[in-house]
């Protein structure tokens, strides 16, 4: 299959790309260091990538920006960063793409697992990923030529612990090769509609 | 107490609005004809409001417009009206609020049963109830001074049914009653971070 990775330079990005590449064509999109490059909270950047890429039979998305601290500092503008990234640029990569994606191909979107088990600093991040989860649920009943979509929802990555990992005390991180073939599993398998959680 | 309803005027709104009115103050807001005139699609309008209402002990939500339509005719330009709407609007409504609320005062939020139980052309509105939905688990444990939050997530109203009802075969629908019975709820009761289902 031909598969379009959307954040493939990232964390996650790269643990799919690494379970993908020995058995599909891979083509790297992100903000600098792809194959394209593209900025998914620009609708016209996205537009641009697929013209770019022509159809592909997969799209993985792995990006999704989110801005992370206390619900007293969350302000209707810091909100926004998840808005436009995660939660906007990840849906847009949808109805943006559906003319660019082979009969029978999927998406695949990137939620996490704070939308199910909250953390303080995480809101915003957490309503992105309910309102992608809900979307995927939704979008699949009405996908056209026999295209499924799915979500993967990933505990915190060991890989992203120096980072993150003090936002999430007590969960246990997964190394991102294990979320990674989630995302298998949703490109090679035949589900659809499904929130594939890796807690 | 002191209540807000932001869609006071609305089908479900009103229903909130009897059930509460016996026992507390009620100040209504909306687009039209309410005590208040708020756009909520403008945070500068929700600043506005609040700053003519004062300190209120609760603030609901019943309003939040959304796209109805099938996928392959949601455009991103489209599916705004659901982010800017039902989704912004009702968190903004908590960002701008929480200095405007009383200790020990709660917020009541509207989702709805699609984003359980996917329907063909609601996959904007759905979006917007899982955003709300996880924003609402996630601020609960952030909120200052024993402030609560909650959603309630109803059926399609048998008020609705002329408009929503063609979207709906098969749902059960509700009287408005019922559904602003769990508005009472969240606001009497001691709960937070909880979507209470009237399915």
């Amino acid at each position: 299959m031909k598969i379009l990775i959307v954040g493939a330079m990232g964390t996650l990005g790269t643990a799919v790309r690494h379970e993908l590449e020995q058995s599909h064509e891979i083509i790297t999109a992100g903000r600098k260091g792809a194959d394209v490059t593209v900025d998914m909270s620009v609708p016209d950047s996205i537009i641009a990538m697929y013209d770019a890429v022509g159809k592909v039979d997969a799209v993985i998305c792995t990006a999704g920006q989110a801005y992370f601290g206390p619900l007293e500092e969350l302000t209707p503008e810091r909100n926004e960063i998840a808005v436009l990234g995660k939660l906007k640029g990840q849906i847009n990569l949808v109805l943006l793409g559906l003319d660019h994606v082979n009969d029978q191909g999927s998406f695949t979107l990137t939620t996490g697992i704070i939308m199910d088990s909250p953390i303080v600093g995480g809101i915003s991040s957490a309503m992105a990923g309910g309102a992608i989860k809900a979307f995927v649920q939704s979008a699949a009943i009405e996908m056209p030529r026999g295209i499924r979509i799915n979500n993967v929802s990933p505990n915190v990555l060991e890989e992203s612990m120096d980072t993150y990992g003090p936002y999430f005390p007590g969960f246990e991180p997964i190394p991102a090769r294990r979320a990674a073939l989630a995302f298998r599993k949703s490109v090679e398998g035949a589900q659809t509609g499904q929130t594939y959680t890796v807690y």
